[in-house]
């Protein structure tokens, strides 16, 4: 599974011989200094002075292709399913592959999917938003109601309440794809839910929750607190500048900054005001946490505080000892992250990481941190505080007070095994 | 043309007859707030109460495209060339649609194009990078070697130097597409071209210039001022969370955020240290600023403060009076901006607009503001003003020290007029 879902080259090189290499360039570049470049003024050795083809020749067009994708070198980096992780396809996950992305967006063509009845390419002209229940004037927006009222952009993360679930028990998963591939990142616009509400007239004394149902056929419905819809909630249309991929809700989403994917309703088609939350199956069968005492936790939603070293991570081998820029991602459900610190030896000691900017709240957050390999056997672990101060917990800190036998809400220290050889692997450590 | 360009349905909607849609709706929502939906329970009237088929089968599998793309009805909303503008489409620009994007960042799918010698997907296995000139340190670095390096993620506009060209003399472009599409704005991942000037050794007494030299056939060269060079440039393989798309410079492309995208390297393969410019063919005979008495202002770079509305915008016809989200880009080379104002007179009075976060030098910042429209004709314009305290010049002012003839560094305020028919259009106004 790992060299499928490893991209190809990324730390991985085949040591050139620059000797060799240089004394090519070098010629090649002095000419070309000069305005001499090309075949016509090639002396000497000719295999020495033959210039690439893109260097000689008229390229492609503008406008090639009036959307443009991925280079035919990146085509091994892709979303993918874990085989055998549900019954049928339509209600499964596709992983983010983390080890290949960069800084603190995701993509949009390797968005995370998580479906619960498959998804949809559905006309936006025909879609409709419907607002009731317990607002003094119900109403059914087009989208184009929508897009005319105040809008806003903000980036936010996205990470499936179900995210790193296998690491609960003595799976360890291969790789970072797979271990926390349920995370994307992205810019959402649209306009505030609390502006829908007040649109419509909702009874803020007593209606204390919203309700979000999905257009798709599992009828995804989540209850969200009235306090957590009235803050920074987001009924969107775009995302990363462009309107929603069919993947996530085209033509409309929930977007609910800090709260577990799943009540980011996709597809959205209805909001309902209560005085109580409506116990639907995704928050009392599923998305709830099993305790040691057996009993289920519900409605645990904010993603807590959490990070994850993304290169070097399982499944890829460095080279060689020396430097390497360790890179990871670090986000929280609380607000901004405040710190990361890294450890090379399992925990013992630890660095503070550099975070790149912008650090936004509920947003992913890229930190990196010089390393040299000293070509010996090597835990990485990353540690990520937030502006509360709470601090990432160890595995088994987690596991004293959840258990093993849970499936949602693992955000514990992640660790990665260098071995000598340099391959680097998924171990479970304290 | 407008009609190409204009994205179907924003701000365009065919008033639906809400009444009877409600009643539908709501319908059909109840039964699915009780888990009654679906064909089996439909009563009464069945043209009422049929579902849509997403909201009744299964869709399509996760992973159904491992690479995803933006919806079927979405496929009008593509970057393109303006017929006639050069002479083959291999040296010409294809516009990022500015109508139809949301936020501050540029899908990269509709990131726009300017080549000199058309574009190429070049391996990055083979791909190097010279570092040579007034170095103690010659050095040729692999994609590899680059990417074990310290790296940076940073937020950045670029924009060409030429965007807005047409309208120093009197060509009113119709649409925003065509006047500020040469504007995108992404996260850059990479390493400090500082970084790299220290590994080679750089003689940063003597050294005040660095030339950039790019891979395509053209050989693009342009000389950067050692001072911005230490600044903030990035030698760069990310964009937008994944590598370069080939048509931006993949697998390596020079960052210099602030400075017009011409000096935004692509296919980058060389860099020399010197100690005087290059006075290249692309910074002597183009991207130099005609002025009215005939001679030309080289060096000009930067991008100075600058506005745009794109929504409404040329092309576009509001539906009817009413309540209108009014949005747009700001942006200085300069910094951050600091506040941009709205006039919807002409300029005769001005409104602050709301700006979204985040607020990040060198970057798209994205503006919203209130407007109800009488129905009456309107001349709708934005006015930036960045940290330095610069404002965005009027049309007059600029072209009454720049003249009319130039093609470069139009950064003056943009009118679009709105007429009693809601028909919005280019219209030059002092």
């Amino acid at each position: 599974m790992s060299s499928q879902t490893v991209p190809a080259g990324r730390i991985l090189p085949a040591p050139s011989d620059r000797r060799g290499f240089l004394k090519t360039t070098l010629a090649l570049a002095g000419g070309a200094a000069a305005g001499l470049a090309g075949p016509a003024r090639a002396q000497g050795d000719p295999a020495i002075l033959e210039l690439p083809a893109h260097s000689k020749g008229l390229g492609q067009p503008v406008a090639a292709r009036g959307y443009g994708l991925p280079s035919e070198y990146e085509k091994n980096l892709q979303r993918r399913e874990s085989p055998g992780l549900t019954r049928v396809p339509q209600a499964s996950v596709a992983f983010t592959p983390l080890q290949g992305t960069f800084g603190i967006l995701t993509p949009s063509g390797l968005h995370f999917e998580r479906h619960h009845q498959g998804w949809w390419d559905i006309d936006p002209r025909q879609h409709r938003l419907m607002l009731m229940g317990m607002v003094r004037s119900p109403k059914v927006y087009t989208m184009d109601d929508l897009m005319r009222l105040p809008s806003v952009s903000r980036i936010h993360f996205i990470e499936c309440g179900a995210n790193t679930g296998m690491e609960w028990g003595n799976v360890a998963v291969p790789t970072v794809q797979y271990t926390h591939g349920m995370l994307s990142c992205s810019e959402f616009t649209g306009v505030r839910l609390s502006t829908l509400l007040d649109d419509c007239g909702a009874d803020l004394k007593k209606g204390r929750y919203v309700l979000a149902e999905g257009a798709d056929g599992s009828g995804l419905t989540r209850t969200i607190a009235m306090e957590r819809a009235l803050d920074d909630a987001i009924v969107a249309w775009g995302m990363n500048g462009e309107m929603l991929r069919p993947e996530n809700g085209y033509p409309l989403r929930l977007v609910v900054p800090g709260v577990q994917g799943v009540s980011w309703v996709k597809w959205l088609r209805r909001l309902e005001v209560g005085d109580q939350p409506w116990y639907t199956r995704e928050e009392t069968l599923h998305y709830v946490d099993l305790m040691p005492d057996g009993r289920h936790r519900q409605f645990t939603s904010i993603q807590e505080c959490k990070s994850v070293i993304t290169t070097p991570s399982g499944g890829q081998t460095l080279v060689g000892r020396g430097f390497y820029n360790v890179s990871g991602l670090a986000w929280s459900g609380r607000g901004r992250v405040k710190r990361v610190d890294l450890s090379f030896d399992g925990g013992r000691n630890w660095r503070p990481a550099r975070l790149e900017t912008p650090v936004l709240p509920k947003a992913l957050t890229r930190f990196n941190i010089d390393w040299v390999w000293d070509g010996g056997p090597a835990l990485l672990q990353s540690r990520a505080i937030d502006e509360t101060g709470y601090v990432q917990p160890k595995l088994a800190q987690l596991r004293a007070v959840r258990g093993t036998r849970s499936i949602y809400h693992n955000n514990a220290i992640h660790t990665w095994r260098v071995q000598p050889d340099g391959a680097v692997s998924n171990v479970q450590v304290g």
